[in-house]
């Protein structure tokens, strides 16, 4: 496990006021990185850290040298966490940073965002036993849960391309449907469409193929949290998703926090 | 469609002897892309055309100035034609390119391949209906194709950081099988290693998310076909892939062509 240190002191307070706020969202003790650039600019995307309802442009710190998020993603757990480190203490009330860093703002309001990464492949796990129990119910009232679930984790792949982030419209997905009286399926727009608050975890460094990652070294391959949404079409799923699971059903959106 | 032209013709013959041999897997009439370099070089991949027994270097003719395959893939159909007909007119006999182009060569014997392009999304689709009955009678003896088979196109994501190229060794899965009888999963290396031989299409071009794609249009997006071996865990996918389909069964490993 991660080590606590002065980054975690719930006593740190930042020079960024709006972080001292009781309920921020970031606090100096939550600094999720994303990508974002000033709303209707234009411009390229850069790395950003949420602070309070501002962001800070992390390249303009000198912290770092790029504007991709998978350079990031492949540093060490050390490289990483020395990072945070230096964000951390520049933030920190009394900080020498603070006025260089100031020009390094944004406020939040003036902000849009992109998705934070390049998505190689995208894992969507079932480990939710109540929302396992709750969807299986949906499509098979006598057996919500497969004799399989409590042995083996049950996960398929996502479309990896279809990723969004949050905010961005999508069009409603069309499809086959059937009802279980209909002689044939039909085609037309979805009615029964759900989501699925889900967690999703940012895998950093990879491993060789072939080669197993210990439970004990896992949590150094992951880099980071976030909010997720899988967006379901529930009639059109119930009509494709024998023998190999969900397809169009899910392909048309899932959306990911910034 | 598109139109045949004189790349096509099949008299057309190569000033590369080798190619016009009966039974030639690569005569001037089939070109095909591929990564590869001096067996043992350690150098970078680089794009190269099949011709008889040889590679011929694409950026070393003038032709390309990338080694990143994708950048080809996202070419126009206008663009690619026009490169292709460019290597086939310099690879025929009598071209003025021959002496040039003779220097670009290496015997297929002396290179190795590797995955030809980055693989953003990989689609498996259970299209043979031979293959899914067959497949099927494996799962489900008493109802191998499911009432949705001959409606709505069936597929599933398959792992695309597993793509390797044909050759390229992988080691045997383990995991979880349960036998009918047994009152309990056991783990172990799978027993019932299987292939599947199947039909690769690389898409180049995509589309806006949310925008479709109409029938007559679908062939300017396809840039290449290759082989594909879908390695499956047949053990492993019988008690893993309900209700979401195969997973760790075909997760070690799937073989491309190179």
């Amino acid at each position: 496990m991660t080590t606590l240190d002065a980054t975690h002191d719930p006593k740190r307070r930042s020079w960024v006021e709006s972080a001292n706020a009781a309920g921020s969202d970031f606090p100096i003790q939550n600094l999720p990185f994303g990508r974002y650039r000033r709303a209707g600019s234009g411009e390229a995307f850069r790395i950003g850290v949420a602070i309070g309802d501002q962001v800070l442009d992390l390249r303009a710190t000198g912290l770092i040298e790029t504007d991709d998020m998978n350079v990031l993603m492949a540093a060490t757990p050390a490289e990483r966490q020395a990072l945070r480190t230096k964000i951390s203490d520049g933030l920190a009330a009394g900080s020498p940073q603070q006025a260089a860093w100031e020009k390094a703002l944004l406020p939040q309001a003036q902000a849009e965002y992109t998705v934070p990464c390049r998505v190689g492949d995208y894992t969507d796990f079932y480990t939710g036993i109540h929302h396992a129990t709750t969807i299986g119910k949906l499509f098979r009232p006598d057996q919500p849960l497969m004799p399989n679930y409590k042995w083996v984790p049950i996960g398929y792949h996502g479309r990896a391309s279809s990723i969004i982030v949050s905010g961005q419209p999508f069009k409603r997905p069309q499809g086959q449907t059937k009802a279980p009286d209909a002689a044939e399926p039909s085609f037309g727009p979805a009615k029964r469409l759900d989501y699925e608050l889900e967690l999703g975890f940012y895998i950093g460094q990879g491993n060789a193929l072939g080669s197993a990652i210990g439970i004990d070294d896992a949590e150094a391959h992951l880099f980071g949290v976030g909010l997720f949404n899988d967006w379901s079409a529930r009639d059109l799923q119930a009509w494709e998703y024998q023998p190999l699971g969900p397809f169009l059903a899910k392909n048309f959106a899932s959306t990911v926090s910034p």
